[in-house]
């Protein structure tokens, strides 16, 4: 495993609610990230799909990972809209996001979930969003 | 307990996600509904607030119940946009989501993420989106 | 008029694409701003109603007014979302737009767009954006 | 020039917003538009850029066109969600749009506008929403 990858896995490891999911990072290089989650009962809302906010989940950190590859490890995902397309089902879901931009203040990163059944891939929602630099502690509070 | 949020409080509980982290439902009538999370260690990200997950969990489900307080139980958060204001933490969350407008193929709606500590209440983020009827098993297959 | 108001539309007035549209900043204050725009054919869409790409100029520019209004005149509008309620129609239409919350890297405002026919006020589109200052050339080059 | 560009143009050219900004239809096939605008001083905002109306008007505009392309020409936004990128500059613009998944009820499509000067293409800003059809009279008034 390279050492980019090492790092974000200690970030995501870092995370409760991660641990509470099951996420995991599976890809981290500069510019893009993706982050897989076995789908279990749990995660369900009440029509046996995935529960909305667990793709939400996968979105908003996809979306962090990527920004924070190329803008560094202290930022935070400041904005983002999701469009859902099917029901999430499967084995599990899939978020790869990609940075369209980088600058010192900002980076706009696109996303896409997929929901992944033995080797069908099925894309579930789309979402776009901002990432900045986590501020200094008086500006956040 | 009327019965309009009894009704909900059914809807809410069928979903296993919204047992996982704890939600309830605080609020539910025509257009509006209100729904609150207790934080705990478990739904925080790196840094001691809650993750961003957990606040678009809120915002997504909120969104879909007020839209459904409007158009019936059968509908879905077809997207929304979020923005986060500031860190997310406190002894509760406490999402409000209200109608802005409603026809019959999709409600607009807004809502706000609050931060609940003591009784200080501290607007923490923003969302907006559509819901709308949940479609025949076809068109979302 | 007061200063403030008089500030914002010499700004208005440096804007060629807002004459060219014949838009005009009603209100100016700390956190508010609206801006209104007399509505004649050359506006329209194929059906009669104002063209989606107006009621976005409107929006857009009345978020970045209110921004601006906090934050200072070298202020852009980085990003927004905007839902069509209704067809935009009528004498003129208005955009009303509030400070959420502004820091010092960023405002996240909300805008009402309005149409207007005589007494009556139909709300037709609702927007939800971030301003943010205007970066050092090097950033946005 | 295929017939279904030729019909598209007609739409286009029933649009006496998009005559007073100068679009052009470029492209139209199934699940794609693009669409040009040659940038003049009117539609510049206060430094010599397009406005930010402009770049919406055409994202607007490319989303619809490219949700018609599949769902037929009776359709509106309904939604979108825009991020700005760097200064929209140069001889003219570009908008290109595809549908990331189209149903009975809407089309989910993403944009990105480009800024073009001889040779070179500089993205400027990308979008991202939701095509739906035009609702009976009674529905949209």
């Amino acid at each position: 495993m390279n050492a980019m990858l090492e790092l974000g896995r200690d970030v995501l490891a870092r995370q409760p609610f991660s641990g509470l999911l099951g996420a995991e990072l599976v890809s981290f290089e500069t510019g893009r990230a993706a982050i897989e989650l076995p789908l279990r009962a749990e995660l369900h809302q009440q029509n046996g799909f995935a529960h909305g906010g667990v793709v939400c989940y996968l979105a908003d950190n996809a979306l962090t990972f990527a920004g924070g590859s190329v803008m560094g490890s202290a930022v935070v995902t400041s904005e983002f809209k999701i469009n859902f397309l099917r029901p999430a089902q499967g084995e599990r879901l899939r978020a790869e996001a990609d940075v369209l931009r980088a600058g010192r203040s900002q980076a706009v990163v696109r996303c896409e979930i997929y929901a992944l059944q033995g080797a069908e891939r099925i894309l579930c929602a789309a979402a776009q969003g901002t990432i900045t630099p986590l501020a200094a502690p008086r500006e956040r509070g």
